[in-house]
């Protein structure tokens, strides 16, 4: 476990689960990520009510996480698409994925990722060490700005 | 981007998100993974209304997230503590709060996380390949399970 810390100063989260934070904003990014373009392809694959899936949509689009434009080969037609700041959830989405398979599903998703350039899976998505190293909740510690140590760190210090 | 597929045939993400689905209960797991242990104290530093509060924390022990205990010092108090199944939420969690960060906020979270061996922040969560490249979108592909490449794959076949 962490040490305990009275509150944060400043955190990614509460703002990061503002823009995203319910439900159906996963799941039509969910879609959105597996190439889903079109309001009624959203609708038929999540069953979602189409109030809501505009709602949502709408919001996706405000918070700059999809963008809503006319399709090149008929402009009376729209598609919404991830942004830069969209496809970079990916590994929100897939840790969360990953998540549910072990602990929800029990299975492995079908069908997974892997990396195009050798068919092989990807990796657990993990918190890793600046030097690649995979780090457990008991080898992290809360830092504030002023105490990050210079790289060779306590091992410098130390020698 | 992904290549489009139809549907997921199982997806640990729904279930995931059945789990945790909505903002309280995560800013609950985030206060939990910074030491939260009371009601009282996730109470005061998150401003949510208790029966919210009481609601959420049900549900989230209900899951095996966390669970209640009597605590060992005075049996008439108790805590909620993050279970092996909630402490593997973080890299989800510190995902999000990263991406928030970058997005959202604009600047580092404060406090951050490092490594308690030499005090270096932990690096961005990334997408990996089994051999350890960070991966893009454009990396990806989905592959169903009598797919996937014998280790060495595309190169191995090609040579």
């Amino acid at each position: 476990m962490l040490d305990e810390f009275p509150c944060a100063l400043t955190c990614g989260l509460p703002s990061a689960l503002e823009a995203m934070g319910e439900k159906w904003s996963f799941l039509i990014l969910r879609g959105a990520l597996a190439g889903t373009r079109h309001f009624e392809d959203f609708q038929s694959t999540l069953g979602i009510a189409r109030n809501i899936l505009a709602n949502r949509l709408a919001r996706l689009v405000e918070k700059g996480i999809m963008v809503r434009e006319p399709m090149s080969c008929d402009r009376r037609k729209v598609e919404y698409r991830l942004t830069e700041k969209g496809n970079e959830l990916a590994p929100v989405m897939i840790a969360l994925r990953q998540w549910g398979e072990k602990w929800e599903c029990g299975v492995p998703s079908v069908p997974t990722l892997a990396d195009r350039r050798d068919g092989q899976p990807i990796q657990q998505i993990r918190i890793l060490s600046h030097d690649g190293r995979a780090l457990g909740l008991c080898d992290l510690v809360w830092i504030y700005p002023d105490e990050i140590a210079p790289v060779g760190g306590v091992e410098e210090i130390a020698a």
